[in-house]
């Protein structure tokens, strides 16, 4: 059986934090799992990230579409195929959704020709639960302390992030692989959330 | 009327001696044109080309055409299609058909895949004409000093550049947009058949 968990949602919904929890609880209890991230340790997806952020050009959402998916296409063939194939959980910090709500709905691009360009790259595969950390995108910035870090996504305004969120619940609402998070809970029953979701879908 | 010229074939096959050769014509004829090739002087195609020439790992097919999709995109977006706008010939270095060419027949991956993400990149701009320069690798090769520059497809074996040769003859023979130039003749007489083409075709 396939493992694959990817966890998906605003900026400083704390998903970086979530899956850190989660690495360790699987640490602990001897679960065999990797977690990885877009770039994920490889070097085209480090240069491609770079682009995304720092080009000196405003990238059309059909060149960023192609950009993540390049970086998909490779990190899904070199490390989360592989990890699937030995038997590992994989977790992964966004995944394609991601793709669908940030280049497609809030960019225009139909989510039928983002899913169509994401299966090539992907070659298919879908995770088996996606979990949405859902925030209030205020609540979410003053809980980091109001303070940027400084790249493209994370400087559009509130607006721009009011409907990622909106976007991410669209999602939510028609595809059962997902299951919504309320993000404002504490770390630890967030945890004890998707511990008991992953073992009543027997991925753990 | 769109003035869209695009130039294809393999490495030694001489597109940038008759390109530099149209333009000197076209500078001296009064013809208002660009010539651009990818990466065209953007900087995020620059990183692409980059990228997909040296990066540390083995690209997959997928990650190729995806890279190269994403730089066509950015290209057509902020030169091709702003040029031929206003009225310009626009001369193109290699366009979608190397990718049909290199990451489509020669990898394995359908013309019909390549062509659906291919439109997507390129919001469905085709040349007007395309330009096939025909050569048998091996002797280009030898035209060419014998020596290679050094990046990943310039190193693959001859039975590698026959197929690209293979394949572009297939792709100019179901598409009436190619013209199939011997490009074993002189640079006159390549210059002079590719400008009776552009007239014929009331491009020039």
């Amino acid at each position: 059986m396939q493992k694959f968990i990817t966890f998906e949602g605003g900026e400083g919904s704390g998903k970086s934090t979530l899956i850190k929890n989660l690495a360790n609880y699987f640490d602990e209890n001897g679960v065999d799992y990797i977690a990885t991230r877009e770039p994920g340790g490889l070097d085209v997806c480090e240069k491609i990230r770079e682009i995304v952020k720092y080009s000196k050009e405003e990238l059309t959402p059909q060149t960023e579409l192609l950009l993540f998916s390049a970086s998909r296409a490779q990190l899904t063939h070199d490390v989360i195929l592989p990890a699937l194939k030995n038997g590992k959980v994989v977790i992964c910090d966004r995944y394609f959704d991601s793709t669908r709500v940030y280049q497609g709905y809030c960019a225009n691009i139909a989510d039928e020709v983002v899913m169509n360009i994401t299966n090539f790259a992907t070659n298919g595969l879908v995770p088996d639960v996606t979990f949405f950390l859902d925030i209030d995108p205020q609540f979410a910035f003053e809980r980091k302390g109001g303070k940027d870090k400084g790249d493209r996504i994370e400087n559009k305004d509130f607006s721009y992030h009011q409907n990622v969120r909106k976007s991410f619940k669209l999602l939510a609402q028609i595809d059962k692989r997902f299951v919504v998070l309320d993000a404002t809970k504490s770390e630890k029953d967030l945890l004890n959330q998707v511990v008991l979701v992953l073992k009543n879908k027997k991925i753990i």
